[in-house]
């Protein structure tokens, strides 16, 4: 029985020479695939309590939306700058080259909300971070981190110190 | 009971004056918006035989991946140009102002793969025509195409004619 982590292609050298790209739409590509993720996922929130699920695009909206849908709960995109229409909050952060904003529609969020981040890999950790503080800064509570694949040599976890951090398949280069 | 289209947010005059933009993030916000939306869109595919679903990024991802892991299937991505690592096909189409590039993997899609498409909202089709093009070009069959929301007005339908066509919610104007 193949397990979630024979369905991620690895791609050498890609983007540049020295990576392996994890590449995880080779998990889309087989029902079963989706399934293992998913169920594996909503696996880490068994006991917790929460109010929505905060997806990171567009990566953590294929993997957080099953979630939101099959557990009942709303789901909160967060966004890259200029595509939500209502009044958002934004922050911008530090990329290896240059920067990056991510954008949440304001009213999504509401004091003390318990909210669950998806995304679909833990790297050096800098858009997830990001998103804790911006949901943060509308008083939404992050009571978990969850991600689908952890490259453990790029240590994401030292970003997001303080956290309740879990991934399901670990790597442990970069 | 609030239904479907009670969800959907009307924006007056966004992005430009005169057009009443369509928010569905709207839906999203409680879980019950989700479930309509995810419900209604799986109940146009009793009795549909298929391979699997295709979602256009990013709505398309939202919407798509819970049909995907509910009915077990596959999910293939389609994406904007540059984001998918392995080897691809593309499609370049008109914008109102310039254009725009799509990509699918070139093994996701087999020779007489039965489809469905998904997608947010039917304005004026170009990108789901694009769509439709670039996974008949790897010898996909379309058997269906489903959007949440329409715009009546733009008249998309005629880009997509001679498909099998369906969406949720109807609205007159553009």
């Amino acid at each position: 029985m193949k397990k979630l982590e024979d369905y991620v292609i690895t791609i050498p050298d890609f983007p540049e020479e020295g990576i392996m790209f994890r590449d995880i739409t080779g998990i889309l590509k087989e029902a079963r695939g989706i399934r293992l993720a998913e169920d594996q996922l909503m696996e880490k929130l068994e006991g917790v309590e929460f109010d929505a699920i905060v997806g990171l695009e567009s990566r953590g909206f294929l993997f957080g939306m099953p979630m939101a849908y099959q557990m009942n709960k709303p789901f909160i995109p967060i966004r890259k700058k200029g595509k939500l229409p209502r009044e958002t909050v934004e922050r911008t952060y530090d990329l290896e080259y240059g920067t990056a904003t991510i954008e949440v529609h304001k009213e999504d969020v509401s004091e003390g909300e318990k909210l669950v981040l998806v995304d679909d890999l833990l790297a050096t950790g800098g858009t997830m971070e990001a998103a804790c503080k911006l949901v943060e800064s509308l008083g939404g509570k992050v009571v978990k981190i969850l991600f689908l694949l952890e490259l453990e040599g790029l240590n994401g976890r030292a970003k997001l110190e303080g956290y309740d951090v879990e991934s399901i398949v670990k790597y442990e280069g970069k």
